[in-house]
């Protein structure tokens, strides 16, 4: 399969992923005003790949106003897409300050090279945290069942450019010849977990189990569960972990059973000027993602119905955070470190300044 | 609004629950059949409601056959529509006590009397409850916000023969001009609590948001809730609690932030003879559950739709097992009392043996 966002003829192309699991379909992203939409509709999701949506965004906005108020309002209009995912702030920087001290005529140009190279570090970033995940969790397997994990939301190739965070673990289990069995949360409001996640396994034919996101304490009470690892949208500066809302929930569980609770991140996920998790702002979504759930109708059409009373209203936080206290360690593409202050201090993303 | 379950002309009714809240249909439960079809495919649900309904179905059964072999095997099948409530084995077993030692052409009549006692029991008992509730959550308001009330599935009145369980709480605090909001988790895999309970509380005018059940944890760490409370389908001698899968997750939130979690539940929801919630058989149910969610179209049918992919297998627990050590009380009739063996022995429902 192709990368999630990949190049044909120098034109740019991702899978629309609300239409997943059900229709995968092909859309090109030929302009900046097509990547912000993709972000904001989250036809593309998962912080990695909205970093890189991002990146190709301002390269794309570059090519119409090279001037520094073209760069300065394309990369706010960009940032305000999504408010949690510090990746998309971050590839933003990265971009505009590689072009910044460029004449204007060369800043188109060089800012698509340097989306291109946030797209080939993040698939070896990916890689990298794939590794060091597995050779965390392999030890975990009891006996001759497989290594079962839980997993919520989706963080796996559709969530980035290639390999996924938290299913590169997955991957290079698969790949090592470990059996794996994954429970996959369904995460709503949108089912990232059963309409991506099982849809990713499925497609690389890794045993897993869907699940309502209110059954994994259940199974880690009854032992069916070796170690919990998910991806994030935003790591504090002292390791609190903002990611899919119930993800909190789930390292409650976690916790309250001695299991592992491993949250694979890129370093460039770490956000250094957030203090803690409290300090970063919940995106509120649409409460119709709650009223309503999108799935194949009978006749096979794509469809929304309506689950709560008409005139109850409904509130939908999109994230959740996870105290530090709570995760056994952090995955990055450098190895696990612990979520505290002093471990994640110095930490430095791939082909970020020194 | 009649009662949950209601005779008229000595013709038994009671709404069919898996067409709430776009349609509140009125069925008859015309046998025994009737009875165990209605527990069985959630027609009726909540564990007393069930209770109530059995007994009838007991009644009924005896009107076409009052043998011995008959009320052995009547009984047989109602206590299998259901394996997890132990109301229903309770009220199964009220009604064959009570006419065990009756020559055979007493048996009907009584056992409808008897049926007829459980239910008017049952609404002395919520009422109890919700007194004794609203009496321990009105001093929990804080400043001049509403009382902020985390409630998982559905324990209201539709759960029930009348006023509800966990939902009587609220509806004292609001009859006694006490402000209150409730926070509803949707509840999946079968939305009770967006579909059943927010259409209670709309029904009621009382306040309330629908949330997923992934947005709890959060809430409670943003301060926004100041007691949970749940109903429950089984009480161990111990004082773990059977309840709705996901109900576990909520009680270790309120626990990290130190906030009460109370089980509401009649004593008959005691089982005095399960040493603790391990050995609490938990109801597997179908897949389809959890693969499919219902609802209604925009065209105003109510059909179900496929939330994962073809041939991705899933998981439908019912259930889960909260410990005693997170419960901070059980909310009986008789009032609060501490979730542990010492304090639970002795517990007797109205109209039991002493």
């Amino acid at each position: 399969m192709p990368r999630t966002i990949w190049l044909d003829d120098e034109r740019l192309f991702t899978w629309d992923q609300t239409r997943l699991p059900f229709e995968a379909i092909v859309i090109e992203l030929a302009g900046a005003a097509d990547c912000a939409h993709a972000i904001s509709s989250m036809q593309v999701r998962g912080a990695p790949l909205i970093g890189a949506v991002g990146a190709y965004g301002l390269a794309f906005a570059l090519r119409e106003d090279d001037s520094d108020a073209g760069l300065s309002a394309a990369r706010a209009t960009l940032l305000a897409t999504r408010p949690t995912a510090v990746n998309l702030r971050w590839a933003l920087d990265r971009v505009a300050v590689a072009v910044a001290e460029l004449p204007r005529d060369e800043r188109a140009a060089r800012a698509w090279r340097e989306a291109a190279a946030i797209c080939d570090e993040d698939v070896a970033c990916n890689l990298s945290i794939g590794r060091h995940a597995a050779a965390l969790l392999a030890p975990l397997r009891r006996g001759v069942d497989p290594l079962r994990i839980l997993t919520h939301c989706n963080a796996g190739r559709i969530a980035t450019v290639d390999h996924g965070t938290a299913l590169a673990a997955v991957e290079a289990l698969a790949d090592a010849g470990v059996p794996v069995h994954v429970w996959v949360d369904e995460t709503r409001p949108r089912n990232q977990g059963a309409g991506l996640t099982a849809w990713e396994l499925r497609e690389r034919s890794i045993a897993h189990t869907v699940i309502v996101d209110n059954a994994g304490g259940l199974l880690m009470r009854q032992g069916l569960v070796d170690a919990v690892i998910v991806g994030c949208d935003r790591v504090a500066a002292n390791g609190d972990v903002a990611n899919k809302v119930g993800t909190y929930l789930k390292a409650l569980a976690a916790r309250d059973n001695g299991l592992p609770f491993y949250v694979a991140c890129p370093v460039s996920t770490i956000d250094a000027q957030c203090r803690g998790g409290d300090a970063i702002a919940i995106e509120q979504r649409s409460p119709r993602e709650v009223t309503h759930v999108g799935g194949r109708a009978p006749d096979g059409s794509l469809v929304e119905v309506q689950i709560t009373p008409d005139g109850s209203p409904a509130l939908n936080p999109a994230f959740d955070i996870t105290p530090a206290r709570l995760v056994t360690a952090l995955i990055t593409e450098h190895g696990s470190v612990a979520a505290s202050l002093d471990a994640i201090r110095g930490l430095r993303p791939a082909g970020a300044p020194a």
